[in-house]
Formats: structure tokens, C-alpha cells, sequence
């Protein structure tokens, strides 16, 4: 089968090469690019200097689609149109439309910062100016998106900022050219599968027991976020085969899978909630209001979940969510006890269905022998019965924390889904 | 003055550059290696195809220095040695007492999993095997965090594992040959300012008219997280010039400056309490315990923070903080009145000094003409007094979210702040 087109991503951004900030356009544009068939070959981030920019972009002409992000604002930093001229052996010209189009915007800003606008007029020019055949994909403040069919390949340049570079981006899929592009690539089918409770190597281990990947069936297997996720990227007529692969590995790890679409766990708990009309609120200790912030991230979780205490100091567990004293001596706030009692507090205080809680310590201070960092309790109750668990596992802040939100979910998502098959 | 020398980060893994993942080690790197003096030229993320690795570490290795993440695991997939060798004209060997450090790793890891040796061996065999002269930085799991002096240049081979990559780096920078390089580097003064209130185009507007950069001082600005982030590199020799930048460039836009350090504003928020003994809470409706989670990501926030209410219903409202029927009947949840209601509810209910609340329209759905999506209502409460703010931006779900979360801890911020004035 012939392989897809290659495809190479260019990031340009002093603060981004820096490590100042996190590049998000290249994850985003590599994931568009392979859901369209292209084969994403690699993301370069670079600076503004002038050689290491041009240096990025005469290879990336090289690849069949090239996508450069950044590097379109009035100033003479960036150069990316200019440079990209060079690289493609284009001349540039001023075009007299965009200038009128560009002009206009930045004359309503010039009026409303008080400025005149010939501080303007300079920049105006140099981002009407464009290279021989480019076409605009239309405007992102004051900097347009570009298209440039060279001989069959296409470059796209792109303004940085996410939020502008992904709303031009459809736009460059519609050009003429790219459309012509798009007829040489190979969309596959991605399959996603998520796991919570297995190891990765017992996912990878149930993968090779089944003889590994098929012809044009491609598996990666990833831990992110305590839970494992398996991408199948099928090419297209492999799809029989990814079935097979798919009836020959899922079996012996079948119980750790949650999800066959790509949605995260706080939306599988809130979807098992809403099949049952029954409404969720939370508990939390050291969590301090991460899983109540998954929670609510899901649009419409308002129908369900209705609220929170995020009982930090034991005097907010026992006024909030009545933790009893003799509890809080006898077992201590991070205990299986002071859990149960949280999460019972919550269901009957804030008159829910179904309630979680979680208390641990996070440390990096508090840990003692008995309660080190890192050990968590946590306790889900609903109509149907109570599931609860505890781990322990030395890490940083951050980790036992987001781990221990993540491990919430998935024991309402536990204690629900054993109530619904314990009623078929 | 002399450049820094060049460095290049190669980072391997096909679930990055497919966009599935967002790396995490090129920024880092990035950040170390412009902190210990050298120029992060360009962060080139590929897969593990043999081609496009072996094209990255080529050109990776005309750098003086390379760091390459990624691709040292014990299959074929995993190339990076072979390839770096290739790459370097070096042969490569099999290091004895190397295979013996791995191999007991592998054997431990072999009974563990009830799996004969021989499985491993293999494996074992291929990441014992480094190019001539190549130093061991010793093991992440089974692989070999590797240095390789070149002439002139150097290479680092490291785990992908972010929290491996970490471990290895500083042995990295501990070897002979690194610190030898590190002779000729030319570690900068990072100056971090931190603004908040003030649009992007004011700080660069101050940043122009007090002339803009000085010689050896490199300025970027960068909106992050609705603040805005001033950073200057100063070379070693211009520290006075930048002072002098630092004096021109503030006095217009002095009072948004809130940090001068690198302290989010959860940290200021918590050392404005501390200083005055002061206890705190949260009422969260949009943010969900965002607001919350941000506090309790700082360890020891348990000495001001105590606990918060996440009142996603009107009825955990008028329940759990009070807030009357008459408000939310005359005013609507999302309401100035509402949300002051909720702060002094959350003071008294939790028995606080300082309250915060927040509640606004998070969309995409539930918004009206009078209410719509994006608008916002913080209210927070003090021992002095009380600060106010409301704003409507639409945008998305997360960022309206995200920005609200962020000016409840400004609010609190000011608020704090604001008393501290008053009273010198």
C-alpha cells in the first residue's frame, strides 16, 4: 500500500523554543493532518532568527504538506511569510485588497488606543505583502492565514495564537489546492480504547499474546493519567483485521476497559448518572476540588452533579460534612473511616444520590510511617451499595493528587456499573 | 559579545509527533539548557521511523550540543542509539559490565512476571550496546541515560519518561565532558514580571516608549493564563542596563505588576494571608473547585486554606451557603448578589477571615441576552471589607472557566493587598 503523504509541522516562537510555553499548535495540527491521511513526519520549533527559521522551512518544503505556525505579525521579527518566499522561490508583492482589508482593522485600532495611524501603516504593508500565487484564508487580527501550492506539494502558514490558527485552519482544508491534496491521502479509522486497573505491560502483554499489530493496523499503547489508552490507526480496507486483532486481545483484559469513543471518564460517570436520573455531589481532602472541576468541565453536568465540599481542615469535615470527632481521633482525617464518613456526609447534606470522597496526603510534608505521602482513601456510596479503596504510592504533589481525582471517578464509575449489571 | 553556543533537542516517539500526546521534554530541556547559557536553537519532535530520526540526529549533532529524549528501550522500534552512533561515525559496542547492571534489573523483572530470562536477553544485549566512548549516566528501568563527547560537541541521549528524563538529566551535566562545555557557556539572569489587569499591548507599549531592549537584554512578552508575563534575559555584564529598562519601563503600569518572582498568584494569595494570619475559603458555581484546586496545588496551603463549597445547584446555594431564596429569586444565581451572598455565606458557614465566590454562565449552553455566556460575577470578603468585579468575554467553556478561576484569586489578591495599604 502506498504510504500516506508526509506532512511536517513548523513552529516558530522564541518563547516556545525557549521552553517558556508549552507549543500546543503542533500536537493539534498533527492530529488534524493524520485524521486526513497525511503521515505527521515531524514538528520543528524554532526561534525568530532568521537562519534557523529558514533552515526549518526549506525542509519542511521538502514533505508533500508543510503547516507553519506563527511568525505573521507586522513587525520585522517576523519573518515568516518572507522567509517562506525564499525558501519557495517566490516573489512578493503587495496585495492591494488585503492592504485595504488589513488597513481597515488597524485603523479602528489606531482610533481606539488614541494612536495615529501611520505607527501603523508600515505594518499594514508588510502583512498585505504575500508571495506570487498565495491565496488569503482571511484575517486573524491584523495577520492573514496563507496557501501556497508549489509544485505538488502546499505550504500553509498559520497566525500562532490557538485559538485563531485553529479557527483559519478549516478554511486552508477548503482551498483548491489542498482539496487536490486531500485526494492523495489515506483518512484511517482510529479506534480508541481506554483501560483503568491494568498495567501496561499486561495491555501490551494481551497485544503480543494475540500475535501484535495487523497488516495496516497500527497500535499504540500509552499510559497517560494512571490510565492506559490504546490507539488502533487502521488504514482504510484493514478494518476486518483490526476487529480480529481487537475479538483476539480484548478478552483477558476486558474488564479493565471503560471506553471505546474517546470520552473520558467524568463523562462516562456522569452518562451512567444520567441513565439513572440520580444526581452526584463530592467530598474532598486532598484532592482541595480537582474531581468536582472534572466534574463540572463536562457541559450539561449541571443535571447531575449539583456540588461539592472540599473539606480541607477538619473542622470544614465536621461542620460540612458531619465527620465525627470520636472518627477523626480514633482513625485519623486520612483514613478509610474519615472517608466513609465524607462521602455519607455529602449524600446526606447536599441531599444526593450518589456521593465520592477522597482524603490522602499529598505531602511533599505531613507523611508519617503509618499515613506516608502519598496513601489515599476513598469511599463511593450510592443507592445501591458502597465501594470503597485505598492505595498508596510515593510521588509529587501534582501526581497524587490528579491520581487520586482520577481514581474517584473511576469508583463511582465502578460502583455504578456494578449496580446496572447486578439489575440485568 | 560571543553567541551561546547552539543546542538541539531531539525528542522520539510516535504517539508525539502524531499529536496524541504534547511533549513535555523539549521545554524542559529547553529551559535547562538557556539557564545553564546555551541557545535552544530548535526542538525537532519525531517518530520512530528509521529516516526521519536519523535525518533529526544529524542535523541535531551539527549543534554543540544535542539532547535527544526518547527511543532507548529495549526493541527494534527503539533506535536512537543505533542511529546516533550512525550518525556520530562511531562503532558501536557492547559495554560487559553494563549488560550485567541491566540484566539484573531484567531478571528481577522476569521473575516478577513469571517470564523466563531468555525473553529478555535480547533486549538486554541491545541496550548494553553503545557507541565507542559513550559515558553511562546509569539506568532508567532497563535503559542507559548515555553521554557521548564528540569534537567539540556533545550528545545526551535520555529516557522519554518525563519524571526518568528529569533523574538523568543533572548526571548529565555532571560529566567531564559536559562540564567542559559548560565552560564556554554563558548562563543568563532570568527577570520575571508578572502583570495583572493590563492588556498585552499596554506592557508593550511601556516596554517601547522606555525604549524598547538594551543591549544583552532580550525581552519577550507573553500572555499566559490572562496575565501577562514580562521576561528578561539578561547576558552576564548587562544587569545594569536592564535596571535601567526595569526603571523606565515600569512606572506607567506599576500597579499591575504582582509578581516578581516566579510565585503564581495562588502563592501571593496564600502569603498575603499567611502574613496576617488570615484563614481562607472558596464558593465555587462555574469554576466547579477550580478556585480551590489552584490553592491546594501550593503545599502547606492547609495553614490558610480551609476548605471551600462547590454550589453547582441553587439548592447546595440556599443549603450550604446560605444564600436566600428572595436573592436568587429577585436576582438569578448568576447575579452580583448572588455571588456576594455566597462569599459571606462561605465566611460564616466555614468560619473563615477571607472569602472568595464566583459564579457565572460557563456555557456552551444556559446563556441568555441578559445573561450571557461568559459573563462572570467574583465577589470576595475580608476583614476590612469586600471587592467586587464582574466581566463577560465569550469564549469556550475551559477558558471562561480557567479566566474566572484566575480573577477570584486576584480579587482576593487586591482585596488583601488593598487592606495591607491602607494600613501603612
Amino acid at each position: 500500500m502506498t504510504p500516506r503523504p508526509r506532512a511536517v509541522v513548523v513552529v516558530t516562537g522564541s518563547e516556545l523554543v525557549r521552553g517558556e510555553r508549552t507549543d500546543l499548535n503542533g500536537p493539534f495540527l498533527a492530529r488534524e493532518l493524520l485524521s486526513h491521511g497525511f503521515e505527521p513526519a515531524r514538528i520543528v520549533i524554532v526561534g525568530d532568527g532568521e537562519e534557523e527559521l529558514a533552515d526549518a522551512l526549506r525542509e519542511g518544503l521538502e514533505a508533500e504538506v508543510c503547516v507553519v505556525s506563527g511568525g505573521l505579525g507586522p513587525t520585522h521579527d517576523d519573518r515568516t511569510i518572507e522567509l517562506l518566499a525564499r525558501a519557495a522561490g517566490r516573489e512578493l508583492h503587495l496585495d492591494p485588497r488585503l492592504e485595504e482589508e488589513i488597513g481597515g482593522v488597524s485603523r479602528r485600532f489606531a482610533e481606539r488606543m488614541g494612536r495615529p495611524y501611520t505607527d501603523f501603516e508600515s505594518g499594514v504593508q508588510k502583512q498585505a505583502t504575500l508571495p506570487e500565487g498565495a491565496l488569503s484564508l482571511g484575517l486573524a487580527g491584523t495577520a492573514p492565514g496563507v496557501v501556497l501550492a508549489l509544485d505538488g506539494r502546499i505550504a500553509v502558514a498559520l497566525p500562532g495564537p490557538p485559538g485563531e490558527l485553529q479557527r483559519l485552519w478549516p478554511r486552508a482544508l477548503e482551498t483548491e489546492p489542498f482539496r487536490r491534496m486531500l485526494e492523495r491521502a489515506r483518512p484511517p479509522e482510529r479506534r480508541v480504547l481506554r483501560f483503568y486497573g491494568a498495567s501496561e505491560s499486561a495491555i501490551a502483554k494481551a497485544l503480543a499474546d494475540a500475535g501484535g499489530e495487523a497488516p495496516g493496523v497500527e497500535a499504540t499503547i500509552c499510559a497517560r493519567d494512571f490510565e492506559i489508552h490504546v490507539d488502533l490507526v487502521v488504514d482504510p480496507g484493514a478494518e476486518g483485521g483490526a476487529d480480529e486483532l481487537e475479538r483476539a486481545f480484548l478478552p483477558p483484559i476486558e474488564r479493565y476497559l471503560f471506553s471505546r469513543d474517546e470520552r473520558p471518564v467524568e463523562e462516562v460517570v456522569l452518562g451512567l448518572c444520567r441513565e439513572r436520573r440520580l444526581t452526584l455531589a463530592t467530598a474532598e481532602s486532598c484532592t482541595g476540588g480537582l474531581v468536582a472541576a472534572r466534574l463540572t468541565s463536562v457541559p450539561g453536568s449541571s443535571d447531575v452533579f449539583v456540588g461539592g465540599v472540599v473539606a480541607y481542615s477538619n473542622d470544614v469535615k465536621r461542620r460540612e460534612l458531619g465527620v465525627s470527632e470520636e472518627t477523626l481521633e480514633a482513625h485519623g482525617a486520612v483514613s478509610e473511616e474519615a472517608a466513609a464518613a465524607m462521602a455519607e456526609g455529602a449524600r446526606e447534606r447536599l441531599g444526593v444520590d450518589v456521593a465520592v470522597s477522597v482524603t490522602g496526603v499529598a505531602g511533599p510534608g505531613g507523611g508519617t510511617e503509618a499515613k506516608p505521602v502519598g496513601l489515599v482513601h476513598l469511599h463511593a456510596v450510592g443507592p445501591d451499595g458502597a465501594r470503597s479503596v485505598s492505595f498508596s504510592v510515593p510521588s509529587d504533589r501534582e501526581s497524587i493528587r490528579r491520581r487520586a481525582a482520577i481514581a474517584a471517578l473511576h469508583l463511582v464509575r465502578r460502583l455504578l456499573a456494578q449496580s446496572r449489571d447486578s439489575r440485568v
